[in-house]
């Protein structure tokens, strides 16, 4: 092959990055394309997330070449934006996001290039902390990197990584990609710091020095005191320091982050340094693909499914999703009542609120990825006499579990908590599984944990909510909604609904999956009590009480982990004497693969089908 | 009365802060001191914190003058420093910190002067924020104060709440209180910037508007590119720009806190900015008690009791704590094994763990009030085969549950969980229990629960977790330890423990409780079994199988709400048929109240008579 040639490379036929150093600039633009499409035809089918996976492809080569991960450690935040590096360490996308197929985002069984694993922002930072403790203590020699976007960053744990790191001895390189993106928009002090940040930065090791210098001397200081007013002046009106900087950083950038000769060149130079360093290189989220690069939404930040030449972005069958229905009810309360106050952290788009967002735009926050500020700050507003309503990802909820309890729930405040995502998830895999929150909210005293089967139910949740009940939490699936003509219909607060009434068997069923539960039990003619227990906390102590008279109990919840309210009820069961037979479905408490929701149920015998053998 | 009089003011008299306006310079001076000597009065018998509040009687008599509380609203961060404003707002402190009595932090039922309640660290900026949306939403006008010392503001839900309030136009004051000392020592780049911060800032308004202007002409562009090679010299050298002004925030300061009339124009000048403002002002810990200002490991910080004379610190009977006795066990396997890690969030001390950080300076860390982090860097270190010990308050715990999931358990690293004050921990009261961790780790799959009841347990747990079974909790009391010479014998991994053997009646009791109710048992001469339940999860299922014979069993925890282990128990009982009397004696569900903790187990009937009544 003459050199002057320009090489096609074969993505399936890529086992290791090594090839990457033998190409000329030409041969990797070439590539960079490739890798490009391939990933959309890729997410196209299998879902996933695009713009930020395009935005990185440039990025992700020039990293491959100026390091050698079979040696050096590289963290990505979250992940998800890892598609290509995994195409450059041998790995086929074909069965992304499938059942036993490649992760949407590292995983350390797939290869030995993946050297930790999220799901969840801002964690690289520390996760590079202390493996480069590690490194340190064991006298190696290797770079660990943190990739981190500019959102993620204006996350808590990024900040305390940061804030720790500035101080410890043992370096690591932060690359901050900064596409001025995020998921949706940037938010906070944090992003207007990286709007203004210069175009220049050299790192000059002595500046305590210098000035300590100045000191020793009359001239010196005559200088140093002298320069007090234009200093002022000129550090208004002039420069922009880095927060980076402040903390101890050397910074490097900004780079053009699709130009990867510049980005190879500042990764040399941060290699040499001798203490932690950001390189802060900017991308372009959805690069390469009018659609993506076009997006102001977040349209193209992950997706089920859609049609790459046409930019159609696919609707599964029109039906209308939980998050929608809900955000229809929330919006009438909001029109209703001027109290109430709606607060994102990040996930509005996420959980179809935008239109609320545009119609109250005084009365609805997007904290951006700060869940832990979202519920303190709604603290903040309870106890001011407006009612927050916090609608966030159940997975994200973790997050905030002292903020729920401590700002919220011990002073008993009023607020509606909307759990989008609750139950298992799909695709996302272990790290966004929404089967942990009930457990955990029912650790925590003064908080109303319900989930309703039908949208007549939610919206009776949603009202009920704002009516004094302290912290009020509404959980619902990522899955779609029917909405069944039935009529609208108050739900007293703390109970059950009794869906049919039979003998021998009662079976307890939670959520949206009751409705089918009822039509097959109908369809079989099973003679069999069914209660919708849409009020997990507090229970329906009557419609328990009447469980006594039943030989065999059946606690069907395909949404929630046993810990919460099964063990609950089977507690409050003996306590009342119950001596029958007590059977539970419910997600195993582990954490669950990725695959549809479907193939999950089945895998944990927990579908409809299973409550029927189970009678 | 003359006017040139010095009045002397008698502190049980003040029913509002009001006569402080009348006050001149000389007065406040004498009432200064006479609220140091109180507060040191009160905490000599009664326990508390003596540092900060020292530290902050001037701040507060100043805040006092400038604002009216009747009508602005001001958080103390935590709420531990708040001694002064109890004085002042017409609170005796007599009762302090005893059951009924008046509160260590901030309580809204104490007084209307207190607008709102905390006690973990880092939540007034995010509260603020919500009541400035509050407020300007309902056109008041009055003003709203964060008032947060240096460590707290290294926390990352501070940061998200500065973040979050930058980017919004809702004005807050924010009142940075910089002892430079904070709990103990500070961390973090952070602290670094406190000790450079510069000693004048002037707020100018349209930073952005002269750059702008200087962009629009020709001249102006030249003088901006000439500035380049100037300004990186200057800003690098000489110009110490504080993070807040990075973020968006007038700074103010930093003031001399103990400076009342410096203080006032600082807050006056703060009350008429347009934008939210930082109020810098440098304090003293423990100002005027030259025990507490010497202080640099933060004995002083919070304590039981003392001798005001001597400043000799009372130690109850030289007993050890369960904390010391777990050092101690912890202290012997670093020595052993290299690879072991031990990280605190700025708990160190109150763990008893100096000495280890004095031994192992390079294998021990203490990451400030950073609790994220701490957990998400302990899985960078784990990863890269290090075994990390994370001690920390069962408390503050909460704030880790997701890191501890998303970036421990998950992946099933191998970690050891040291937690400390689990169960109720006295006069700390409802933000400080540690009641609720033991359920909430029950919904984390991978996590293994414990609780030794005696020092050679404790041993065989420390030694266990260091044996590759995941992540490993080992939780244990604010008691004092008493060991009994009993012989140290290895407890296999998930099984419990013995202690009586009888019938009709099997006790299973959780704990250091457990050795006084097997002494109370023999006793009385009571024929029943008592297993001691030492691994709480997973549970002894040979044991727990061996229950089905007996008529009664009765779960005795009270370290725990009934969420976690009973309700597991419960379950499996049931689950394997049982159908005997089940009674269960666990702390409540609910925010507990401050009292002793032998107060709060009366009145909850889980003390050991409790027990025997119910056999």
């Amino acid at each position: 092959m003459s050199k002057k040639e320009i090489r096609k490379f074969d993505l399936s036929k890529i086992e290791n990055p090594d090839f990457l150093r033998d190409c000329n600039y030409r041969e990797l633009e070439g590539l960079s394309d490739d890798i490009r499409n391939y990933i959309l035809e890729i997410t196209a089918k299998n879902g996933g997330h695009v713009s930020s996976n395009l935005g990185v492809v440039d990025a992700t080569i020039a990293l491959c070449r100026s390091f050698d991960f079979s040696k050096d450690k590289i963290i990505f935040d979250v992940g998800h934006q890892s598609y290509t590096y995994k195409v450059l360490t041998g790995r086929s996308l074909e069965t992304l996001r499938k059942k036993d197929g490649i992760s949407g985002f590292q995983k350390m069984n797939e290869s030995p290039y993946d050297h930790f694993e999220a799901g969840h922002s801002s964690t690289s930072i520390s996760v590079a902390n202390g493996m480069a403790i590690a490194r340190d203590l064991n006298h190696e020699n290797y770079n660990v990197i943190a990739f981190i976007g500019d959102s993620s960053i204006s996350n808590g744990l990024a900040y305390e990584g940061l804030n720790n790191l500035a101080a410890s001895n043992h370096k690591v390189i932060i690359v901050l990609n900064d596409n001025n993106m995020s998921i949706s928009k940037p938010v906070g002090g944090m992003s207007r710091i990286f709007r203004r940040l210069s175009t220049s930065n050299i790192y000059i090791k002595s500046k305590h020095g210098t000035r300590r210098a100045l000191q020793n001397t009359r001239f010196g200081r005559w200088l140093l005191r002298k320069f007090i007013g234009f200093k002022n002046w000129v550090k208004r009106k002039v420069i922009n320091l880095t927060v980076f900087d402040q903390l101890g950083y050397a910074v490097i950038g900004p780079i053009d982050g699709h130009h990867i000769k510049s980005l190879e060149k500042a990764f040399e130079k941060a290699k040499k340094m001798e203490k932690s360093v950001v390189v802060h290189i900017k991308t372009i989220k959805g690069k390469g693909y009018p659609y993506a690069e076009k997006d102001i939404t977040g349209d193209w930040h992950g997706l089920s499914s859609f049609n790459k030449e046409t930019g159609e972005i696919s609707n599964k069958e029109a039906q209308v999703s939980w998050s929608e229905q809900y955000k229809l009810l929330l919006k009438n309360e909001m029109a209703a009542n001027d109290k109430i106050i709606t607060i994102v952290p990040a996930t509005g788009h996420g959980s179809a609120l935008d239109s609320l967002f545009d119609v109250y735009p005084d009365r609805t926050f997007d904290v951006g990825i700060a869940e832990e500020h979202a519920f303190t700050m709604a603290g903040g507003l309870a106890v001011s006499g407006f009612h927050p309503v916090i609608s966030i990802y159940s997975t994200f909820l973790q997050r905030s579990y002292d903020e729920l309890s401590h700002d919220l729930a011990r002073m008993n405040f009023n607020a509606t908590i909307l759990i989008d995502r609750a139950g298992l998830v799909g695709g996302d895999g272990e790290t966004h599984q929404g089967i942990y929150d009930e457990a955990f909210l029912y650790t925590i005293p003064n908080v109303t944990i319900t989930m309703a089967s039908r949208g007549n139910e939610a919206l009776s949740l949603i009202k009920e909510s704002l009516c004094g009940h302290g912290v009020f939490a509404i959980r619902y699936p990522r899955e779609f909604f029917s909405s069944k003509g039935e009529e609208v219909k108050k739900i007293p607060y703390g109970t059950w609904k009794t869906e049919l009434l039979g003998k021998e068997t009662a079976i307890i069923s939670v959520g949206p999956v009751t409705v089918n539960l009822k039509d097959a039990l109908v369809k079989e003619d099973k003679k069999v009590t069914l209660y919708n227990a849409i009020y997990l906390r507090p229970m329906d102590m009557q419609k328990v009480e009447s469980l006594l008279s039943y030989n065999k109990v059946i606690i069907y919840n395909p949404y929630a982990t046993k810990e919460g309210f099964a063990n609950a009820l089977i507690a409050n069961l003996c306590s009342l004497g119950y001596k029958g037979e007590i059977k539970v479905l419910c997600v195993p408490t582990e954490f669950v693969k990725q695959a549809t929701i479907d193939e999950q149920r089945e895998l944990f015998h927990i579908t409809v089908e299973d409550v029927l053998h189970n009678i």
